[in-house]
């Protein structure tokens, strides 16, 4: 038995209570500043608000203000933020931790450089950390929803790090009959996978709004169309792993992880209101208070591609769906999908 | 203008009628022995009963013994009959083919030799015309089902052949403003992708009635088991793709075929009540009359896998999935996901 600290109780974070649980683990889960009344209902009743489940019993509830407690002693620190906290994460709670506890990261997304080049979030957060600090950095990528995994529903997701040893050591401290773990050391490659997928995501559901516009919502979906976009997302998303110097197979987590955030996510919502013929303005009022990966990594991407044309190391034309996604999240672009410029020649 | 003449009038033969008309050609529609209530009715009213939608007006309809006078004059011959067709179509349609006239078939399919090889359909029957004949055999691949391409929504193929003059031919007799098409000589990785999404669409249905089993039919869908079978079944596809020696690019088709076969296809069904727990004699008596492809291919890949693990060129456990779905269709197993069989250590 060892002792877990999750820091982030939002749902994901969260939910890793399960499997760590379920292995019988002693597990901490620390709220952030955000997470201040889902902390306070899991300390009442163990309900979490958001992930409408019960966590189990022995998840012992922490706010941040306790932190440094919630930390002593602990054998895996699991960053359960957002990829709008991991600048917080990198300067308040890597500092923290040992050099001998490993870090393992829920966190999808990338960071872009002022040169284009796009650092996977546990590169990014080793380049901040202060020289000589060896603490091994770790992240979790594949197909997971966060109230499927609640729910102990079949996942398989993939561990990646530097350090195969370390990799395998937290596989066995997680891995349950329904929680199935690879492990790779590809970090850019799987990172980049699992991080761009959120922004095709949005690209594939443009289509199911589109048909809605044109046949009126709630009537028979169509699936040509969103198969369509499926296929260029995966050319486009193998061209991006390529890029960042990722093995090509492990398109296969990027390729697992779009389908599960296509029909099982909030990106999909987005992208329906957009293929509709809502704006992006009128899309995200209503979304109201949703913060969404997907439009973040599409600018991301669009920036460091556009960096990188500058510098005639890509062509952006290569990559129309992303493009045409980040045009009208970017420039008040409608919707018209490039159908043309997927068609290719080999 | 030119004269496409159609043979087989099934849902996708029928439904490439739709290009074929948008683009102001002579279009004739030939039923085969088993389309004969189809054509009559399309004789009679224009309405093709399965595909349940009405046929441009310009189409003309055949019986198989008016087939000598549908290919008078024609320019392009489109092969619309199912896997089950092909050898029917190579020994009585193909001979009366000029060779001059080329050949576009929308069946997807492979045929296992008896050393394991597997080769693509237009490759299969060239093999079978008598020495000397230069006629051009081309496939369609990609995502498209029959009833939303009648539909005239946007849908994404490729139009693979070995001559891309031809192909672009091709291309520029069929495209239209819903119909796009990309063109690619790669004939093994096209056709293979296309081919064995069908036995991989229905590994990832499993998940779908596995999940209903569990929380009752009608119940809230679970998507992490459904992403995971869909991961790993781009991972075997694409070293099956290497295997034929096709270009692992075009597993993009496959990927988008899979996609939509999950969701508009009828193997969709079959994966459902198997993982519901029916055996598989039991779900192929609830759906009669029904020839399912993915049962033919499933079985198919699995032949040739064994025999080239018996010439030790591949071994078979590196497709724990095919090998699962092969033994439910062929050896009675019941439906048990190899799940750890998936993981990796990359």
């Amino acid at each position: 038995m060892s002792v877990i600290t999750i820091v982030g109780a939002g749902m994901m974070g969260s939910a890793m209570s399960f499997p760590a649980s379920d292995n019988e683990h002693e597990v901490r889960l620390v709220g952030t500043h955000l997470d201040r009344e889902i902390i306070e209902m899991v300390k009442e009743n163990h309900i979490h608000p958001k992930l409408q489940r019960k966590l189990p019993a022995c998840v012992q509830p922490f706010h941040i203000e306790e932190l440094e407690k919630a930390l002593e002693g602990t054998d895996l620190v699991i960053g359960g933020v957002s990829s709008f906290g991991v600048e917080w994460f990198t300067r308040n709670v890597l500092p923290l931790v040992p050099d001998t506890v490993p870090v393992l990261s829920v966190t999808k997304g990338l960071e872009d450089q002022s040169d284009g080049e796009l650092l996977p979030f546990p590169y990014a957060m080793k380049r901040k950390l202060p020289h000589g600090r060896r603490l091994s950095l770790n992240a979790i990528g594949g197909p997971c929803t966060s109230y499927e995994l609640a729910d102990r529903r079949h996942s398989a997701v993939v561990f990646c790090g530097d350090d195969s040893d370390i990799l395998m050591k937290l596989k066995n401290m997680l891995k349950t009959s329904y929680y199935h773990i690879s492990i790779s050391t590809d970090v850019p490659g799987v990172e980049c996978a699992v991080a761009i997928k959120n922004a095709y995501a949005l690209a594939v559901s443009l289509a199911i709004g589109l048909v809605e516009r044109e046949d009126g919502i709630g009537c028979n979906q169509a699936y040509n169309p969103q198969a369509a976009l499926f296929a260029q997302s995966i050319r486009e998303m193998s061209k991006i792993i390529k890029l960042v110097g990722g093995k090509e197979e492990n398109i296969v987590y990027g390729a697992g992880d779009l389908y599960v955030t296509i029909f099982g996510g909030r990106t999909r919502k987005l992208g329906t209101l957009l293929g509709r013929g809502l704006s992006f303005d009128e899309a995200m009022a209503e979304l109201e208070g949703i913060t969404l990966e997907s439009v973040a990594i599409t600018s991301c991407l669009a920036r460091a591609l556009y960096k990188r044309e500058e510098a005639s190391l890509v062509k952006t034309s290569d990559f129309p769906l992303l493009m045409h996604v980040n045009d009208i999240i970017n420039n008040h672009a409608p919707v018209a999908i490039p159908w043309e410029k997927f068609e290719t020649d080999s």
